[in-house]
């Protein structure tokens, strides 16, 4: 592995994020890479679920990492030792979020052709939804932990992404988390939301997670590899 | 139980906001009242350990709580039902903080002389940090599941907080969590910083929390009862 690097953020100098993010995806989109966008609370697991996922795509995609965080260093080098994919560090200097100027600054330093790129948001259910970062899929991780309420109480974010991921799972006989009644509790938010239950932990459902990614990659971006994943 | 009010939250009209909070902070103590602003990541169970906590003070203080939410009208009626407490809900359209017009919005709301309010934050871990509310004592609550590396992740909340309560212990076996790890993280941020874990799920340390509480409203506010909690 070689050293990962570490940028502190610029300010966004685009006074319309909308349109900077449209851009950034359409410029993505010519060069064949898919942007993922993961967002969660503080401690519900993004590193380790991206760690187990990566492990099950890198066969097929060429992946990169960008981790945010207000003041951290640990993610980036967590990730590139536990997969060995190209891994940056993003210091946002006390922001509470990422925008599509200071997402592009992150795939600059990345440097490199990728078929995808995970983009790990700051830990926050809130801000972090309002700002399009011009990723291809917007994601958010919701642990059991948690409870099965937040959906109702973070709308924006569960309207706002495409795929939920319901982590830990294997902690579900410790606390009164109901499965049914969180689906019911996002698809109140966004009907059309796709959720995959999985433990980042032990592995579980982290296939079905792995393949859906993989399959939405391959319908989504023509330029992407066809080859199938198991 | 009465009903439980909802106030939509203006925005604020000060361009100063420590300025006044500060003049909050002054025009409660002159009443006598303590206010202590309750914050966390989504789910690390604020509401929860505020149910336990009011349940071991009512006795000797007269308390009000105001449950800040994005979009939700739950966690008020939840306290004032198990707790017989006046409770007031803010919601902040979509603001993720509270600054120190928010919160005198809310305790105009609560209409009544009260020696103690709690002011339960959005959940989020970065933006309430960096607003002073008026509070007397700032209290984050970093549950077991979300790992002991977060006073790392998120410097200024643990660096503004007198008092960080580790909830969840009850879940320590299943989580790599190590408390003392934790302690070292917290205190490299604030030195002084009082840190006690509690469960407010099965009781435990609840009553050393409300002991502290007590003890610290007495401390600094002369005007509040001294009467002797066990």
């Amino acid at each position: 592995m070689g050293k990962v690097r570490t940028i502190l953020l610029q300010k966004s100098v685009f006074a319309d994020n909308d349109c900077d993010a449209r851009k950034l995806r359409d410029e993505l989109e010519e060069k064949g890479t898919f942007l993922i966008n993961v967002m969660s609370s503080p401690g519900a697991g993004k590193t380790t679920t991206l760690v187990s996922l990566i492990n099950r795509l890198k066969q097929y995609l060429k992946i990169g990492v960008m981790e945010a965080d207000i003041d951290y260093d640990i993610d980036a080098v967590r990730v590139a030792e536990k997969t060995g994919c190209k891994s940056i560090q993003l210091h946002t200097g006390g922001m509470c979020h990422l925008d599509a100027s200071m997402t592009r600054q992150g795939i600059d330093g990345l440097d490199e052709k990728l078929d995808l790129i995970f983009l790990e948001n700051v830990g926050n259910l809130v801000c972090p939804a309002e700002f399009d970062t011009g990723a291809h899929l917007d994601t958010v991780i919701l642990s059991v932990p948690e409870g099965d309420d937040k959906p109702l109480k973070y709308p924006l974010m569960f309207e706002k992404c495409g795929l939920v991921v319901i982590n830990k799972i294997d902690a579900l006989r410790y606390f009164a988390f109901d499965t049914e009644r969180c689906k019911r509790n996002i698809y109140a938010r966004n009907p059309h939301a796709t959720v995959i239950p999985v433990s980042a932990k032990t592995g579980d459902g982290m296939d079905e997670l792995a393949s859906y990614i993989y399959k939405t990659i391959n319908r989504e971006e023509k330029q992407c590899p066809s080859r199938t994943i198991k």
